[in-house]
C-alpha cells in the first residue's frame, strides 16, 4: 500500500504506535479484531484468574486459530476454483464440436437444396414436353 | 472435531494444556506456528527491547495480520468462484440452446430428404412416360 507511515492504535488500553506500510483504516481494524478478541476473554474468569502471559498466549492461540481456520477456507475454495475451471474448459470443447457438427449439417442442407431446385426444373420441363407430346397426339387424331 | 481433549503445547519455551474440540495434530501445528513468529521477532534488537506486553501484542498483531489477509483471500476466492459458476450457467444454457437448433435442423433434413425422394420418384415416371410417347411417334411415321 501507500508509504511507511506511524499509526496509533489502542490495544488492550494501551497505546502502541505501529510503522508500516499498512493503510491506518487497515491496522485499526486489525487492533479493533484483537481488542474484541480480549474483551470475549475477559468475560470468563477461567481466563482472567490466569497469569498475564497466559492470557496473552490463549489469545495468541486464538487468533491464530483463526487465521488456520480461513486458512483452510483459501485450500477448498482454490480446489473450488480449479473444479470449476476443469468444467468450463469441458463446456467449451461440447460447445465447439458442437458448432462444427452444425457447420457440416448445414453444408448437407445446402447441398440438398440445390438438388432439389435442379430436380424441380428437370420436373417442369419434362412436364411441359409431355403436355406437348399429348397434344400432338390429339392433332394427329383422324377426324 | 473428537470430543474434548487435552494437550499439552510449547509456546515460547512455556508449557499449556490445552482442553478442546481440536486434535492434538492442529493444536501442535498452531503452536509451532505462534513459536515461529516469537522466533522470527526475537531476531529483532527492536523487538526483544520491548517490555513483554509490547511484544505479545505485536505477536498477536502479526498473526491477526496473517489472519486479515487471508481471510481477503477467502473473498477474492467466493467472488473467483461466483463468477465461473455465472459462467458455467452461461455455457449450459448455450449448449442447450443450440442442442435445440440442432434438432429442427434435422427435422428440416429430414422433410427435404422425403421432397427429394417423392420428386425423383416423379422424374423417373415422366422421363418413362416421355419415352413412350417417343416410340410411339415413330410407330406412326408415315412409311
Amino acid at each position: 500500500m501507500a508509504s511507511k507511515v506511524d499509526t496509533e492504535v489502542v490495544i488492550g488500553g494501551k497505546a502502541f504506535t505501529l510503522s508500516g506500510n499498512e493503510s491506518e483504516e487497515y491496522l485499526q481494524k486489525v487492533a479493533s479484531y484483537i481488542n474484541g478478541k480480549m474483551e470475549e476473554y475477559s468475560k470468563m474468569g477461567t481466563f482472567t484468574r490466569q497469569p498475564m502471559d497466559t492470557q496473552n498466549v490463549l489469545i495468541q492461540l486464538n487468533i491464530a486459530d483463526d487465521y488456520f481456520k480461513a486458512k483452510k477456507q483459501v485450500e477448498l475454495l482454490k480446489e473450488e476454483v480449479e473444479k470449476k475451471e476443469k468444467e468450463i474448459y469441458d463446456l467449451k470443447h461440447e460447445l465447439i464440436a458442437m458448432q462444427i457438427k452444425m457447420e457440416s449439417r448445414e453444408k448437407a442442407m445446402k447441398g440438398i437444396q440445390t438438388e432439389i431446385h435442379s430436380a424441380q426444373k428437370k420436373l417442369t420441363q419434362l412436364e411441359e414436353e409431355t403436355e406437348k407430346n399429348k397434344s400432338k397426339e390429339k392433332e394427329k387424331l383422324p377426324e
